[in-house]
């Protein structure tokens, strides 16, 4: 069973940035913004999977990420359609953000 | 005695999120946003002076805003030449998109 995604609508700026407002989600974006699926264990290493399992659904419940079922496993992809029609330019300026940070580090 | 501010390199994008993840910190920025200093009893109404000054501590201690003392009280004022220094693009989308989400409620 996976939990409930908000509809595009639903979808909160001040969630969205909370969301966003952790250095180790900021990087599992930067992986996402490929635009690809991706599987919930090879988008980060060294980090405990029950660690995981709490950020995805951060990201998941403030509308940032989707979570399909495929077999045993999780796809995680990034909600580039829903963020952008709500909040046109945002995503793109919050990855390049990001990008910059972590070369300043 | 006013608190010190990070300098420009010390801001980190997770901390800019955190302190903009909440909906009255958002409206806070949005009145910033003209560019002026403002005082502290001027940008907010209805709102107690403790929970405010909550808020200017977050804001500031993330980098986003400036309190200059002044007489009695503090004028408050964004750090746009910073923070589009260091994120360009980043504060006009968050704007944008602050925007657009009052206007959706």
């Amino acid at each position: 069973m996976i939990a409930p995604h908000p509809e595009r609508a639903q979808i909160r700026l001040a969630d969205v940035l909370v969301a966003l407002g952790n250095p180790l989600r900021l990087s599992i974006i930067r992986v996402l913004a490929d635009g690809g699926e991706h599987s919930c264990g090879s988008i980060l290493d060294g980090v405990a999977k029950s660690t995981l399992t709490h950020h995805w659904r951060v990201l998941r419940d403030a509308g940032v990420i989707r979570q399909r079922p495929s077999g045993r496993e999780n796809l995680l992809s990034l909600r580039r359609d829903d963020l952008d029609a709500r909040y046109p330019g945002l995503l793109d300026s919050l990855l390049d953000a990001a990008k910059r940070d972590s070369t300043a580090d």
